[in-house]
Formats: C-alpha cells, sequence, structure tokens
C-alpha cells in the first residue's frame, strides 16, 4: 500500500527557537509518507537559539506547496515580522495548506500574515497577552485548533501539537506509534512549566529577567 | 557576579535521531555561563533522521574538553560503533569530563568507550536487552544516575535527562526557571510512550515493523 504523500512545511530564520521546530520535525516525519522541508528566504545556514545552526532544505522560491505548513517561534521573531520576503511566504503557502500551524511565538508570524483575524489562538505564555494585536482571541489551552489553523503553546508544546495532529490526520493507532518510537511518556523533574503551576516566585524572576522586556519587544514589533 | 564557565559537548554523527541532541540541548544550553558544543568527525553538515542537516561546531581534534559530555543515539550509531575516532573522543572528553551522559541508544557509544562497565544504565525501551553486552545493567528508570555517569531513555527523555542534571548542578530554581521558559508541562495526547503504558498491540506492531530487526541489527554491531 503506497502512502499518500504529505509535504511539511516549516518556516526557518535567524534566532528560531530551535526546540519549536524540531520536536514537532522530530514527530511529524515519521508520517508515512511524509517529506519534511525546512525553509528559508536563503539556503545559508541558519543560526539557532541554542548554539549550533541548521541547514534549510529550500529557500522560498523553491519550497513546494505544504500540506502542513508549521510556523515556529524565537526571538528572531520580532525581525521576521518586518520581512515582506518571509511574511508573503506564510501567506502564500497558508492559501493551499490543509493546516497552517504555530509553534510559540510563531503564532505572532501567522498573525502578521492575516492568518489568525477572527481566530483563536494560543503563544507561549509570556506573550498571550498581545494576541489581540493580530486580531486573535487567547484560548487558554496548550494547543489551540480553529478550523484548520492550530496554535500552540511554548517550545516544548510543539510534540504535543505534532502528535495531536498526527492522531487528527492518520488515526490514533498511527500517533500512539510514534509517541511510543520517540517514548514519550513524560517525567519533568518538577511540577510546573506553565505560570499555573510554578511557583510565583521563579515565574516572577523569570519575567524580569526575561519576558517583560522581551514582550515589550515583540510589541512594537506588532505595532510598527 | 560571573558565572562559572560550562562547556557542555555533544558528539554528533550521520544518522543521530535529532531530538535526542535537540532537546537536552534546548534546557542546557540556557544554564548561565553555558557554551554548547556539536563535535563530530569533520565539520561537514550531518545528515538526521529528520529530514534535515545540523551543522558541527567543531570537529574532534577542535573540541574543547567538556563539563558535560552527552551521547545522542539513532539508527546511525550501528556504524558509529566501528568508527575508532569516535569511540576514541568519546573516552578522551569522558576522561575529564564532570558528568558522562547519554540519550536513548547513545548508552551504546558510552558502553564501546568502556564507561558502562559495570555500571546501572538505561537507553531507548526497544534496546535495553543489549546492555548487558557493554557490562551494564538495565535499570528500569527513565534516567539513571549511577556516579558521574546518567543514562536515559528513547529520544524524548533526554529533555527531562537534561532538566534533571541542571537541577543537580545549579539547583532547583535554576531547572524550574529554565522548565517555564520552555513550556514544558507535557499533555501528550494519549496515555502510553512506553511499552507498560501503551496498547501491546501498539507495541507488538512497533517491534514488527522496526525494533526487532534495528535490535537485531545493534546487537551484531556490539559483538563485532
Amino acid at each position: 500500500m503506497t502512502e499518500p504523500a504529505t509535504t511539511i512545511v516549516f518556516l526557518l530564520f535567524p534566532g528560531i527557537t530551535q526546540l519549536d521546530f524540531t520536536a514537532p520535525a522530530q514527530a511529524l516525519c515519521r508520517i508515512p509518507g511524509a517529506t519534511l522541508v525546512g525553509a528559508a528566504a536563503r539556503l545559508d545556514p541558519i543560526a539557532t537559539d541554542s548554539g549550533f545552526a541548521i541547514l534549510p532544505t529550500h529557500d522560498f522560491a523553491s519550497a513546494p506547496p505544504a500540506d502542513i505548513l508549521c510556523v515556529p517561534g524565537g526571538h528572531g521573531v520580532v525581525d521576521a515580522l518586518g520581512d515582506a520576503a518571509t511574511i508573503d511566504f506564510i501567506a502564500r503557502q497558508a492559501a493551499s495548506a490543509t493546516w497552517v500551524t504555530s509553534v510559540c511565538t510563531g503564532a505572532f508570524l501567522l498573525g502578521r500574515a492575516g492568518l489568525l483575524a477572527g481566530k483563536r489562538a494560543t503563544t507561549h505564555w509570556g506573550y498571550t497577552h498581545l494576541l489581540p494585536l493580530v486580531g486573535a482571541t487567547h484560548q487558554a489551552e496548550r494547543i489551540v485548533e480553529d478550523g484548520p489553523v492550530v496554535t500552540s503553546g511554548g517550545v516544548t508544546s510543539g510534540l504535543d501539537f505534532a502528535l495531536t495532529l498526527i492522531a487528527r490526520i492518520k488515526g490514533d493507532a498511527a500517533a500512539q506509534a510514534i509517541q511510543l518510537a520517540i517514548e514519550y511518556d513524560p517525567a519533568p523533574p518538577f511540577v510546573g512549566g506553565h505560570p499555573d503551576r510554578t511557583p510565583a516566585a521563579i515565574t516572577e524572576g523569570l519575567k524580569t529577567r526575561v519576558y517583560n522586556a522581551a514582550a515589550a519587544r515583540m510589541e512594537a514589533a506588532l505595532k510598527a
């Protein structure tokens, strides 16, 4: 039995949070018949936030049309919001994709491309208050589906998103097999990972050190 | 306050399961003062198992000595077991590292370098029965510490391993902040991800399609 082809296109850009891309990629690439595309403005190596670089497989001009379009986030989103070629690529790919998705602050790139207007959506917890700036309403869930648009929370939510999407497309058994293959039986060392379940002092400290300023930069870019 | 430098060296090799590297890298690189090194035999792009390539930061000769050495797994382990330069690099780095660690089938590369003899250890669930071939005893935990040697289970266990190690080195608050920054509040779509908790038919199907043959290849390489 030949599996139908599934083309999964990830947007790549400098300053990407690499796990926003690599975690869902690990699961989605195991869909039988899947081809993974990492599309960037140019074919040069992409510097990630983690001290190493990844290579795009295609540039924007050569990337095939996506069945699943996935836009990751990261501190590089602030610059990418102002890059017309990037936003045009997202809009063009989304027009023919079956699923239009984001991980973390990638939601704001979907939003800049006009894809979240009137939609329920989510993003990294440090930025959810900014979703109305792209016409979206925040829904307080780790994964938010609104028709063909699926947005997910910060960074590691991308793996839960990918397995959920695989179940939707290929059925529960396919998703369960992939979850088992990657031994995704999580055991985080602490209860937490979300402000609702993390000690307030940890959350406040992180906001003071990182996210208040980062959200202000994002807000300025969204209003520019 | 200047943070002490922490050099984290990941082994990279063709056919790596990229999430074995990218998930712990995302957490470990957020240790204040951390430098991430991706070391490979050559500086050429490394083809991963997921349809894209990553760039090493160093070759074996130029990689600095690790404080934390981490060896990922993947189907490429079978070939890497027979590569003297790779095994020599692991042994040389381990000799001066504070922590010697693996994710998934990277455990067998540690083992080939003589680092698991007499140790309790773990690896991907499909290969745990092979640990005695490198002198190790399987301990049925997602993360196994035996002195300075820390091994973890399949693929996604690398994130739990990294956060656990950060807590050990930098304290609980540092690890909790990183867990929150990457919004690691997992919500897998299914109970499972380990044979103990996955429906037997899913496990047996995956063994038949993938892991029986893969474990046989690993066994042959370990006995060569």
